[in-house]
């Protein structure tokens, strides 16, 4: 069952329910009734998120050297004004101006185009059917409480659908057209709305006693990043490419959260920004990943109404154009081998391209790594070409230069116009205007300059404008003349190519994944976390409450301690079968049970969650290798191969 | 050099161009401005972090089996008004009407009158030294900018002293006070300033799109930590004792943050609350800790006016009172532990006890781990008796239970008052005041109701007060007398002791205790960091830019990181010793140097930061002898017995 049919088998009510009895989330303050959107990590989610963290850091920070830095949280507002976020970081809007109910714009009118859908099926008199690509916006806290079954015209089915299809593509006039055109309004009341409009997503408090000082919670780790360009560029003895990166909490203040832990206000990112010679994009590792197979959704195939996936080696995919560049290429190879890493289905992964308007406002080009769970498909990971913008954008408005200097092997010889003005009779011309006006002639760019040259030459005079009033210079009082001139050194802008990882979706979609029931009992769920993500790596199990198993299991817990394996005694009452299936509900992939013969000779039993096969072995050799399995350098088959399988009865149902 | 006195050799000046050059950490947002209080940690400040906290991680949660969960910031107005801090967690500010400028009022108060003494010493003809123990708030941003010499009088000088040495025990009143009858004033200005005032030190925001839910970020990470309080007591079995524990940023809105990174807006804390039977305060491992020797500085010895240490083992402390519990001194001295494990210089450590003004409004007891630096005294660990506090306030702020329940070994008999209404003639006397009254009956304690019960038989009425109103129920209306009842359960909210850690601060003074200068070179840096926390483990230096070197310089790079080991190449044209110069300014404890020799035989050289002594041996031992020591399995000095010194005369200076 490893893929898209398993959602249907997938029973959430009782998923969700294991989360809560374990506690591996739960939302947060619910003692006092708790708030949208903000969720808590019990023991095991907590320590699953320590260990995806680790992962991550070794897979990426530690393989390529990345450049790992940790930023301010709080960001004044002039940081986020210039990066785009004070005007463009917004979802739209819609109030019912009688109740004073507020609706998310684009989630409203797909809820209820899509219900007005439903009522047609059933009009039709056809089964109603999961959608097999339902995505994550489709299964809970409804807005539209019932469906009439009306039928429609099959024009209008036609059009719902091709609007369903680009529902991430419209702005909030188109969305206010399609509300205006298609009649939706409040589904409870049937009120009118008002038309959509911008609400800023962060989260805004003042720094500091005086109130004088704007700020916002930030809502991505970049910014921190590309602030510091400068640092880090020097820290890498001024080398690009590099890449620098980060983990940390971002917020995102929703409008209406829904779907559990996948649309939240809190959540931890991880973010890479790799620095790159807008010239030259290629990845010098591209070789070691060009092989690797990854489903593709390219824009393409999406604005023709199809989601209809595309498989093929990502080698293949950037020669034929698909993936822009050998770096683009590069990290998303590099990202499905992480997902695959840390336990995601990999049959249920796929890259989307982003739509020209679906793209956040400072990316060129975007693929996102979306992950198929019981919510439909969700984005985890994007991978975003952000271009050189931020870096321009910050770099304009603090008047820092952000460039990398390359000293040219051979240098370089242009032509250009030079403006020159005649000083000691432009300064007495134009008096207090004087510079005003060389500054709007030096701004001219090469093209202008040439156009200007050649009317000067004609003419014997221009015209310039400075902020609307004109003035005319006259040939004497300036030259514009192509000049030749040796560059020895390249400066340039970098672009960014980002990968951005959701890791709080990616941990949910990992749980979901991870969870089945045993076929002897449905109602016995077990978590197959991968040995170097579980939260605990195993259970000691005494046989019995008997003191005389004390000694050997704190020995055997220290030994494991002092070995970073993480470990839980469970010296309760209940019989080892209920204690295993305790511990396969947190996804402890390993159990050792303590038994007589352990006093006598030190051995002890090794049992594997999935299989529940187990080995026998002294306690030294059983603790070395746990090491090897948690650390993947050995399998549990390769283990059973070399211990040979160890039978009892001992496990009780 | 391990005392007191190295805060006199160190010359800070020179350890901040490293920090900045090094980039370990710089102020936010500098190309904008740069806001006080903020500050990010670049590659080397980042990993040093993420390895203090592994360390962490590993000493404290998963050596004790403690429930780690990673909560909420984002913090709702009414937990933090139930919590406290909304109303108490507040500094003192006065501002000056004439120019706008906030003073914190404490800090004025201290360097207004430590800028007399000194003027006073200079005008006695006195050596100015610095204070031995001159702590954190002394140092720099001084709004004091000259000291005028002037001759105090000896009480007066007498008075200020004993002001200064409580000046963290006022509040705003007194406070207040103290500026009126000293005549303190804007120190620039003269000005006369405001009375002291609260200034609230959470930064506040709305939460969700109507504005309409008033939230902060969170100013410790406790509070979601007792909020789950019940699915923890769930998670453990229902056990008690047992802890919790978080690793999370926390918010302070510092009026006038100061001294660099140890008065910060933004920053990491790691907080246990260990909860406890407050009839049973003692801790099962406590055996294993109580010779550990501590320098404290008890609450009554700061009252005597004096900072003089008394040094004793833990175990002694407990037992003649000093230390309230087991658990408060099993915390303590673990705290000493883990502080010893990642560097820090433990003669520059002490345990100094909270006076009762100077306790933040939660706390019965506490004693913070201080730790000595360039700015004095910094408290880098707090280790509180929260008492019952927090869960009873919470607990009847949401009428939730908060507590644990036991069974009895023994059913117990209580005698008690019970309240009883006559239900026919009560509801018929009181109408619709009927329930009010009676809830103001049955709210009574235990000694009111014997009292009550005494009034009613000798004057057959009692009086009942309900808001104000008074009413007077007679004795065929109620009666009052004492049942026996038979308790199977026994109920209690526990008690929290909370070791809390400023990470940040102890990340600054582990850095300033790091750093020192080789005598025969004072400009050369190094940063001695323990291999465990280091930021990168081991530098690989191949002899030239030779292209011959890079197959083995990147296997080893490979193994290395297989092992867990972040390592760097550093192929730069530089000769080698300038290559080690500059990771030891990195803190980079081992470097590997591979020459022609490591071509034919597959040897290298390993170098130790400290001593710079090497060994030799074949790629592979190297990586295995680097997992020991890095693992604290061995010592450079086992190390080199094993192997023998290795001399080269290839390290330049």
């Amino acid at each position: 069952m490893s893929d898209l049919t398993k959602s249907e088998t997938f029973d959430r009510a009782q998923f969700e329910e294991l989360m809560k009895k374990r506690f591996f989330f739960a939302p947060s303050f619910q003692i006092y009734g708790g708030i949208s959107g903000l969720f808590d990590y019990g023991p095991p989610g907590s320590a699953l998120q320590t260990n995806i963290v680790e992962l991550w850091r070794r897979h990426f920070v530690i393989e390529e050297s990345m450049l790992e830095v940790d930023c301010s949280m709080l960001t004044p507002h002039e940081v986020l004004k210039t990066s785009g976020h004070v005007d463009k970081f917004a979802d739209w809007m819609c109030k019912d101006p009688a109740t004073g109910e507020i609706f998310r714009a684009d989630h409203l009118v797909e809820e209820v185009l899509e219900s007005r859908l439903k009522g047609d099926k059933e009009a039709r008199g056809q089964k109603l059917e999961a959608a097999p690509e339902s995505d994550d916006k489709k299964k809970r806290k409804k807005k539209v409480k019932e469906i009439k079954v009306t039928r429609l015209d099959d024009e209008v089915v036609k059009e719902y659908e091709t609007i369903l299809a680009q529902i991430d593509n419209y702005d909030g006039a188109q969305l206010g057209d399609l509300m205006v055109k298609h009649n939706i309004r409040n589904p409870v009341t049937g009120g009118e709305l008002e038309s959509p409009r911008q609400f800023n997503l962060m989260f805004e408090t003042q720094i500091g006693p005086s109130g004088g000082l704007k700020g916002y919670l930030r809502p991505e780790t970049a910014q921190g990043q590309f602030l510091n360009f400068n640092r880090l560029l020097e820290f890498n003895n001024n080398k690009v490419p590099f890449a620098s990166a980060m983990v940390g909490k971002a917020f995102r203040n929703e409008i209406s959260p829904r779907s559990g832990l996948l649309r939240v206000r809190e959540f931890l990112m991880a973010e890479i920004e790799h620095f790159v010679d807008p010239l030259d994009k290629s990845h010098y590792r591209f070789d070691e990943v060009k092989d690797t197979a990854l489903r593709l959704l390219p824009r393409d195939v999406q604005l023709s109404g199809s989601t209809k996936l595309v498989e093929m080696k990502i080698g293949d995919a950037v020669e034929k154009g698909i993936v822009d560049n050998t770096t683009l290429g590069y990290f998303m190879a590099r990202i499905y081998e992480f997902l695959k890493k840390i336990g995601i289905d990999m049959n249920r992964v796929r890259f989307r391209q982003h739509m020209s308007n679906e793209m956040a406002h400072y990316a060129c080009d975007c693929w996102d790594a979306e992950i198929h769970c019981s919510y439909g498909w969700i984005e985890c990971v994007g991978c975003a070409d952000r271009s050189a913008y931020d870096l321009s954008v910050h770099s304009a408005a603090t008047k820092t230069p952000l460039i990398v200097q390359e000293k040219l092997a051979e240098p370089i010889v242009v032509d250009e116009f030079v403006v020159e003005v005649n000083k000691k009779k432009f300064g007495p011309k134009f008096k207090r205007d004087a510079k005003a006006v060389e500054e709007a002639m030096l701004a001219w760019t090469q093209a202008e300059r040439q156009a200007k040259a050649e009317e000067l030459a004609s003419t014997g005079k221009i015209p310039v404008s400075v902020n609307g009033v004109n003035f005319v210079v006259e040939s004497e009082l300036v030259t514009i003349e192509k000049q030749k001139r040796t560059e020895h050194i390249r400066s340039y802008i970098p672009n960014v190519i980002e990968p951005s990882f959701g890791l709080g979706r990616i941990l949910y979609v990992l749980m979901e994944h991870s969870y089945w029931t045993r076929p002897e009992d449905v109602n016995r769920g077990v978590l197959s976390f991968p040995p170097a993500v579980a939260p605990i790596k195993a259970l000691i199990v005494p046989l019995s409450k008997n003191a005389e198993f004390d000694p050997l299991v704190r020995q055997l817990s220290a030994k494991l301690r002092r070995n970073g394996i993480s470990n839980k005694v469970d010296d309760s009452n209940a019989n080892i079968g209920r204690r295993y299936a305790r511990n396969d509900e947190l996804g402890t992939p390993f159990g050792i049970t303590v038994d007589f013969d352990s006093l006598k000779d030190n051995t002890v039993t090794l049992r594997e969650r999935d299989s529940t096969k187990q080995i026998r072995g002294t306690d030294d050799e059983i603790v070395a290798t746990l090491v090897q399995l948690i650390a993947g350098h050995t399998t549990w088959s390769e283990v059973l191969d070399k211990f040979g399988e160890f039978t009892t009865v001992q496990e009780g149902n």
